[in-house]
């Protein structure tokens, strides 16, 4: 087969949710996931550009809206999983690599495989793009966590959620999207009328002596 | 308030559904469309590059991902009330028009402003990132509606929005991908072990005697 | 075809949702609306009848179960669209009124076609019958966002929506019941136990200086 | 409390829904149920008026929106179980109407509640406006099981329903209305395209012997 | 036909809820159920055990996963129902079993039918296992209101569900066990941060006059 | 914290789904499927035992309901990265028993803990139990595929699921269950009236030269 193939494989992508398994007051999918971070990247790559950075616009989009394509092939494994060991996880991204490689080269047509092998790889690499990616991916994250608290979830892993995304967005090597987050984005969440006291978990990380 | 409405915002298009109201086996939702119709157009666009176009990647990755936007202001108003009238439509186009820009005067902070009223503006028009938006747009309509005939949806909606997003490609002034979807995409297509007889549905729009 | 056609259009008004786009935690369909509102007219008849109106219940019931039956053809189009400016409500309403009298006129069986012409038009008029849907259709409104609020739903459109409903009630020309509604209904309103503080939000709108 | 405490209820019932354990592609609540039904009456009462049948209004409306109230209290009893034995069939009636009188004694306000008390109470009698009921409920049982074999739903229940409701539509003491089911609805039912054979069903229920 | 149709019925217990018709942030079927009442057992047996009881394990467990299995005839009754008098209670049990056992003989094999009908008949009996069966039952129905009550459920049936699964289990006959689940695990559940004061509801309870 | 903690992470279990990202008519959780393994191996083993075998029932039922709990940390890993490699494959189960390990050592009280680790430990051994568990695993993979094909899902991966889940039962070394289910079900299976060809499935497997 063909493209076609590859089409209506992106359906799939609509029935894969985030964080399975636990309590949500609303549902995630991973295609709706991927449009999200896209658009952070957009504001946050146009922020970078009025700032001086030069954007590679083209390779910023397709990061974002390809980067989790590969659960179509693994499914969502829990982060815990992936962590336990630096060998598992490596392990785990080389089958996922070439199941990748795999679909490429039996369902996409031969003149377009080698754009879709560059275009499927792992996008979060040390360019601006890749980290403009990680930051929005890290954002939605942090987004996802933080309505499920605002809606007043108590279940324990949201909060978790919440600070890791908060703490990995602070550290991010992308100073002044960090500061526009940390200086615009953190007030007008923190002034949120909300169920759980989002002010009290974000300072708790704001305040970290290593900060 | 500043950016970070606008980021709470994309979380209302996971919860606006297309074609609201008929019987569907499976519903989608607009931000999972908006980044299936930046996959299409990544695919076509690539297409219409190896033959010789110029694309402004830029230009096409933005226009998809932000294409439906304004539903969220607007809400999903059905395509006949759209249609009833070239008047209808022109105050309807108005209305979306002077509402985003109400968001945008709003929330958008002063120094993006001039961006997003140029991001979010009709992105259909006559260049080829436009062309290619629009097709990638009815092909989703193609897809969804396929979709629906395969697993032996019968409601006639769906027939009328497959035939009709058929002919509208079909007729659609991209004469590379016009072609590559019509003998590449169609074959595949047409191969497929359905309930409805897709083939049947197919050929008739194909024999039409305007083709 | 004849009647079987609008009976089974009856079906569609299950799967057309109030409020879409916002986040709730119950989503209510247009056609148990119709018969909550149903319910709140007879009630409210009743007490008027009991206190010396005269009440023409067939056209009452008949309001109550029929006014949102356009919602078939129209589907839901968010409220500030409808109020984006006093044209465009005409063209809208005017393009409603067109499609209703087209299905009828194709669908309805030619001896019923005056009777449904009759019964399908807008009946929001200035009889007691007209004022009783008004009150009633608002009353679901307010019921809808109280159930939200009290569950804990902090996003801002619930309150903006309780409130709305709640002023517009409280102006009615029903004085037998609307100060039924304010004395009894409200003060048991009140007394429950509430995540949100809906006495403090009711207790803002009854104290507004043009009360 | 007061009539809130009713009001309230009448949300209950968006949430108890029918024929509870059957696998199937929609589901139906009793809330939009109780007003298909009102729907059906308001046609078929008109044709029986236009036929000079003499019919009472207000009853007819207030049969079909309350005839499924007592379900707050009792659940969704299946079918087998209410007709195991005409003792226990009769003792179910008893503990639901119990329940119904006890609910309007303690929540409904006191000059309501004769009047709850005769609304409330079985609806399906002998006069026109109790049959009118039994066609009309019946007629939404005939309409569900139609739309499930509609859509490919194999389940011999739904067959079971359909000859059931079918069989009991025909006999109904309402002359006028069931030559028009059967001469005008059941022509355009048999015509529609279907994954079952609908027309095979239908026709075996016709053409019995006892017919 | 054979067991084949046995097997096919288990599906219809993952489509019957509990507690209909109540609003709920989380559903639980009934094969759930059955499945986290056998793990209840599985724990409280074994804590039986070490302190000296002898435990049936084989009917333990087999009272637990069948003890909900004759809801596929019956539906959910609503608890009211069913406690409205003796007389019915006992009709509805004896309806209950003639329907198991018209099952057993029409679909079960012949040399299992006395197997099944020793097995499906009603488990909660005086033996220790019978016991175990009662305890770990109600313990579902506190989790299944905690975690309600956890997410901020205002209704207050599920306060009463609390309150009266709580007095249940520590009135069972079962030292040991009602021992360890006072001691132990209403200690964690009351630590717990909830929207609603869990502990005060719990204390009201324990230190009611007759405790 | 004690067993609270594990009684809490049961309710877990109900919302991963299985076979994730496939498109389904109905979902089933892992709760639920735990149960339905429970049932069938209740079934298998009274038979193994009428002819002859010797079942450990304490060990069948543990095993049963026990067999995906480890889920809850790993959640769901499609089958193909976890048959990508031996390698892998050993990596991921050592994980999972690690994971599990440390779950039962921190929240287990310590009295419980040999006894939990034991239960929890994979139970697809060499003994008639672990035979009767994959056997019984391996027919709730049977009867989902079954259900989606004869409801007429036509994605092939259902096909795919319901061959190899019949080829591996019939390879099962369990001669007494294998021919009962290979005479007895599958006769019953292949007279069930479906839209996808169910016995041409089937006797596909069945005919197979290697059999």
């Amino acid at each position: 087969m063909g493209i076609h193939k590859f089409f209506t494989s992106l359906n799939d992508l609509e029935r894969i949710f985030r964080a399975p398994g636990r309590f949500k007051f609303e549902e995630h999918n991973v295609a709706a996931h991927s449009w999200k971070v896209s658009q952070y990247a957009m504001f946050f790559g146009t922020l970078e550009e009025l700032n001086g950075a030069t954007v590679n616009w083209k390779s910023l989009y397709e990061k974002t809206i390809n980067h989790d394509f590969a659960e179509v092939f693994i499914g969502d494994i829990k982060t815990p999983v992936k962590h336990a060991s630096v060998e598992l996880k490596q392990m785990l991204a080389h089958v996922e690599e070439k199941m990748m490689e795999k679909f490429i080269r039996e369902e996409i047509p031969p003149e377009f495989q080698e754009i879709f092998l560059e275009r499927m790889k792992e996008g979060k690499d040390e360019t601006l793009e890749g980290r403009l990616l990680e930051f929005s991916d890290k954002l939605d994250q942090f987004y996802e966590s933080f309505a499920e608290l605002k809606r007043g979830n108590t279940d324990k892993e949201f909060i978790i959620m919440y600070q890791q995304a908060l703490e990995k967005l602070l550290k991010m090597p992308l100073d002044v999207s960090v500061r526009y987050f940390k200086e615009e984005i953190l007030r007008d969440v923190i002034s949120e009328e909300t169920h759980i006291n989002i002010a009290a978990l974000t300072n708790e990380v704001l305040n970290k002596p290593d900060r």
